[in-house]
């Protein structure tokens, strides 16, 4: 009995962590049937001739939708969110089911997949933000939310309404060493930042670009360091997320060179913008607030430390660290339509649909290979969090999340033309070289000729994630 | 039209450097034409139940058949070396032609096709060793050869007939850098080795274990550091080959920190064998010679430095560094059966056919992954060298170099069981778990169930290499 | 007119932390009025032919008298602490003035001074300790007890009644850059220690061997590089105290070598104690207890990591961190004679007797040289807590606190023969080559020929600091 | 019997290596006899209120009188160079007496003395340079030099006519391990230089400018690492001399932290000059080569690396590196009055004068203590070359080798105000804060108020050094 295919895209260059090969890629039933020379016929052909061929994209840190304190809100929710992120050749987001304070960690999770549900585009898994690691959520929530398929959670150093105690990180990263979770951490040292923070505005020093001057590079490091401890006393793999720079790098770096399973994450903030861009005047002379973000973009030298380090397998990850945060909003960057002091600035800028193409123009311009690409933006956010051999690569049996890229085609940034809901883009005029132009998920096609096609919104599945796997 | 298929390997386990996935594999003339879900059907069919399917082995380090000085002369041609090779799962090698002083390299490259031709049973690259570089050999052969598909060359730092001045190491790096080959270094530093060996031979300390003496770790970590400069100011990768242990390991991490490209290889006598392993007596009192080598093994401490190194990415290759001498011969190890001062035993130990298996362990006992182990000895050296996406992979297009691995059989490595033509291995009763059982080259099965099915001496093929892939 | 002298020490072999030479000293008033050949006569000479004569040592880390909670007692008061001291060599002592939570810094001055008036037979100057850093207190307290000559002060990042929170010190760090004072401070994570500990007792792994696990290395080095990153932020030099290893060493090398001003103190159990001896049982079973301290002795690695960078200038001082308890004693080691879980062992051993002893004997095996020694014990402790020049030298206007070495004879170590008041030395049968033979305080001999004279009790002063001299 | 003095220097805030103390300094047949308040009187006296008075400096690397190959000449010789060392505040040179190759040692050595005789005016001891290390020289001359007091010697990795072999590097140090001497390593690459070089002038770049290019910090680098390497294979102390910035530094912190005796120099140029500097053209468009020296000067990074090692006891010793080559000269920087190519151009930079006060210049400035400034320049250069503590200190029974210093004066460098007789100072222009006023040399005054005293030619006195002390 010979198959035929719901689909065939034809003449594909295929590029995945490792290989590179021309053939054709069979679908059935939204799952990669068959990668051969002449496939029998499809229902459906495209042929891909002169464009790559490279797994869906999954960005395993971004913010959509979720519950803010302080009358803030976001921007996108899941469906402008993923709307955007496959408009950008993601196929696959991870955003974060947070707890709050006094709450519980299932109810957070409940209330997630209402936001999720009927609104999606493409599939999704969770993390979860353990806010409030008490005894019934160490001992009964994670442990059974792990074992239902959430399998990653952040954690963090800093911000009042999130901080963990020392104690309560090692109590987390206890429980993720028993049930085999992995632990994202928010490395930077809160009491510095509010001593720094205190001296700062009692010196009337509350521009948007002093937000730098409250988190400087040692802060991010001491508590990188830190964290690096708190997983050799439990001896227990973590990631630390959105690394700024040279001096975590270099902390990163030690510990892995100790041997330890230190892994890490960076984003486009830490490769195009510098504290120049916090001091960007703009047309209301607060346009820096764009631009503010947790750990805050640093200079020229941590730029190339971070593509170094991408280059020479110091990160396993780069994510969007998308936080949809309007800047004209009142419940935005600029609320009221009023400059503030930088420390009520919202933490975080957009960045779910550009995350690729921005990473792109590094390959075009030699910074990294093509497999390491598709290895950092795909392949091993899948693996990390469970979802790989589903996601994260184009092979028999992986699901059709196949984006075809143009490798060629030059593209000006402009937040007009971007499919999330945020009213600015911090990228706003760069130009990049190759942009995803036919994007696939489970075999249906979401994006044609960078046009978006509005499939139903819903039709993204939840993804229960498995077990971590690091290697 | 429909097509079928010269070989279907059914139900493979497919492993690759990234990617792991259950399929048919469909081969057409030699080449992977297909990987699918119930692939039509092949002249031949074999189910691969139950066991991996790999990319054959590529073992970018190996000697075979070289001509020697001094009367000596090893054991292995291409005929019994590349036997040894594929029942070892290597379906491709990379032996040296080896410039004399004062001679061709020309003349090296033509002769030694004459010895590999109608004797190779696996196919073939040639590495060059570049030992006299006049102005003929850099202006005129090497840019010559490497046109042709020699595009890696092997320099040494010690060995009085090889090493090259730091001059004319600067000078074969410039070629290198200017026509787009790879040059792989043996750094220890010849004086040192030389002071040293006539101090322990003064003092009458001439057993095999003084070998080590004569070559401790700061000889090659000196030489390591050195030819990193050399790259540095040429600006040109480099491999280091056979790294033996922290020392130089320390080097190659801090130049790798630094961002330049400096690879570096290993091998298995630096996992398994240490300094006491020379100082075994033996029957003879002698058996010591059978682990000398260089750099020589070291201990226990820099064996797991060296395994931590290949976790973590510090080595792109592991090769065998095969060199097959006799132990009991008047042209190996021991000559006219007696035992000689250690400086005239020649430098090298047999390793092709257990080069897999013996790291293949490493992957059961958890040291690495498998996706490591593909990288390692498969791919990352068909790229380095040049000979990928032919070699190296499993995936549409490549050559049907496939090999299938039992990974709970457990095998007491015995020299009476070995395909090589050397009179003993170093490995005499160590046991592994996992064996390449069914070897498959350009898809004719070259080895089932273990057993060496005498394909034609001279079926393997020479490889003329592109440029070097680093990445 | 020609001076005569109240003392002269006739043909001394003067050693100071950089020259040695020999000559006669003359002393009038307490303090030195020439050095030279042929010096007048004095009132009273001593020949100190085939003797030492170094600077009287300074022990910058002693705990005399210390009120203590939980029903605990220091088993010295200045009368047999500095009793103790003289006989050792020290002529200058430093302990601790310490605030309660919620107590007062003058408090806590004013009850030390009544503690050591009429006590103390040698000088001796305070370190504050605080522990509940108030804004009265960093913004009245602090500063006015600096102007007053209390220049030091020490900060814990451990122990529940005295540890401080990041942010608190921060601001303790701000007032010492405001006013010129050093801070010295105990590392070790609290939460960690807490957490080791509650696992430990959770499993009745309570013998007193067990305080070493709770304590692990990484534990000790995470608070030094917070620490660390303090003393970036603030810009302000800091003193790490008692460190134990060549974790903390480690951090400690590589913020100086960024050429941040970080000092460090190490101790007498770090050179020669191990976890082995707190896992000794004695007579009773319990004997370990006596050799817990906090951070714990490492093992024979770290102990030689210690003195390589006591050799090397990573060490500033050597201390005695003298915590005088005593073993049998219902408020000691061993309350109610009966043995106790770890976790409530009072932490701190008793040494400030055999400090200079202990190391002088590393000063004979070629340890460290014999200025190093006066440099670590004498010299740098003087000038770093503001009494130099009139402690910490021998020369032309210093106080002339002058110790006379024997330099060859052999002492074993004997609890019976020390002159503290506690009921065990851990170094009991340990043999010293060189012990200070005669002592003389403000030019008066407080020690002959090994024998303590008995002179008054109180004549010790109190000594107010200067500002700190780092360098 | 009460002592009365030659000199009595009164009030005199004196300055050692640790120490610094007010007294009167009282001289008797050139050594210093007392140190006290109100000494008696002595024949003549002097009043040093305002001043400091330091021990003079040693000055432990310069060029004099040295024959030179190809036909180079040293505008300095005995005479003239100590002349301006003592106007400097220098009163001990060590400079160098040179093995040609083919040559004896000794008759280098007698040769020297000749020149040195009857013309030095300060005390001088001889450091050998070994250029031929025949079996001859190493079994016999150097042994029988070693013990006549010639304890110091310096290899060369560079420069044909100096250069040695790694072998022959091994054999030195072997020498100096077993004979108690100290070698002195000037550490850059030769064959890389060569290599450079060639390439440089092929193209056409012959200024001045080029020499740097032709001398990278990787070469440099590269040759301290080896030398490192070959001191830890003999075990014995070396000392790099003239290190050039954080490339070299970085080696050097490397082994030091690994406990290896592994000293080094730095030298003003290393401060005060950059590359820039040989890239000024100056009237002639060549004035560049005035600052041409090896290694050559780096760029501001570099100063501040190598001021921050000294800072933190990286470097030993501080030394001019005084090499007297006139630059309008036909035997010196410009021969026949025109330019050439940089590889014609004499290396090295006069500088014998301004050493002491462009350091002290650093201390008035913050960079280094005032008793960093005498262990650097004179205190650890008389103990690591054998004189100490005969010079080196201001103590009882040294020499009365004694500079008083105005620590306020400004002094703008002119070379027609110094005393060498070379035609130019790279410093010209500079000015610096602090100068020596007074000098004395052996209690004999040369200089008074600045001004040269002319005493006897032939006064200076040859010291034959003892073994060396390393700490």
């Amino acid at each position: 009995m010979i198959d035929t295919f719901d689909l065939v895209i034809r003449h594909a260059d295929v590029v995945t962590a490792a290989d590179r090969f021309t053939c054709d890629i069979g679908v059935r039933d939204g799952v990669i049937a068959a990668l051969g020379r002449n496939l029998a016929g499809g229902a459906r052909e495209i042929d891909a001739s002169g464009l790559l061929a490279l797994p869906g994209g999954v960005d395993g840190h971004c913010h959509l939708d979720q519950p803010m304190p302080d009358g803030l809100r976001m921007a996108d929710d899941f469906f402008t969110g993923t709307r955007a992120a496959v408009c950008g050749g993601t196929t696959t987001v991870i955003p974060f089911a947070a707890q709050e304070k006094g709450g519980s960690l299932r109810a957070a999770v409940d209330d997630y997949h209402r936001r999720a549900e009927g609104r999606a585009v493409v599939d999704y898994g969770f993390h979860l933000i353990v806010a409030d690691p008490t005894e019934k959520v160490l001992r009964e929530e994670l442990p059974q939310l792990i074992r239902e398929g959430y399998t990653s959670f952040k954690i963090y150093m800093t911000y009042d309404d999130l901080k963990l105690s020392d104690r309560e990180i090692l109590e987390v990263l206890s429980v993720a060493r028993e049930h085999g979770a992995l632990v994202m951490v928010h490395a930077e040292n809160s009491d510095c930042i509010a001593w720094l923070t205190d001296k700062l505005v009692g010196q009337g020093r509350i521009a948007p670009k002093f937000h730098g001057l409250a988190r400087p590079a040692a802060v991010e490091r001491e508590a990188t360091h830190r964290a690096i401890t708190f997983a050799e006393l439990v001896d227990v793999p973590i990631l630390i997320v959105h690394v700024s720079g040279k001096e975590a790098i270099g902390q990163i770096r030690w510990a892995q060179g100790r041997g330890m399973q230190i892994l890490a994450e960076t984003c486009p903030q830490y490769l195009y913008l510098s504290a120049e861009d916090m001091n960007h005047p703009g047309d209301d002379g607060y346009a820096g607030a764009k631009c503010v973000c947790s750990p805050p973009p640093r200079d020229a030298d941590n730029q190339e430390a971070v593509w170094k380090a991408l280059k020479q397998g110091v990160f396993s990850v780069f994510s969007s660290d998308h936080a949809p945060f309007n800047y004209e909003d009142p419940q935005g960057k600029k609320p009221g339509g009023k400059p503030q002091s930088f420390e009520h600035i919202p933490n975080g800028i957009p960045g779910i649909e550009t995350r690729l193409p921005l990473l792109f123009d590094g390959v075009r311009h030699g910074r990294l290979s093509i497999h390491q690409f598709v290895e950092l933006t795909s392949y091993r956010p899948a693996r990390l969090y469970g979802l790989y051999p589903r996601k994260g690569t184009i092979a028999v049996g992986a699901d059709a999340d196949i984006v075809l890229w143009d490798p060629e085609v030059r593209t000006t940034i402009r937040n007009a033309q971007l499919h999330h809901a945020v009213d600015y883009t911090p990228y706003e005029g760069r130009e990049v070289i190759g942009w995803p132009v036919h994007c696939f998920s489970r075999g249906e096609q979401l994006v044609a000729s960078g046009q978006y096609l509005a499939p139903a919104a819903g039709r993204g599945r939840f993804l229960p994630a498995d077990a971590p796997s690091l290697v």
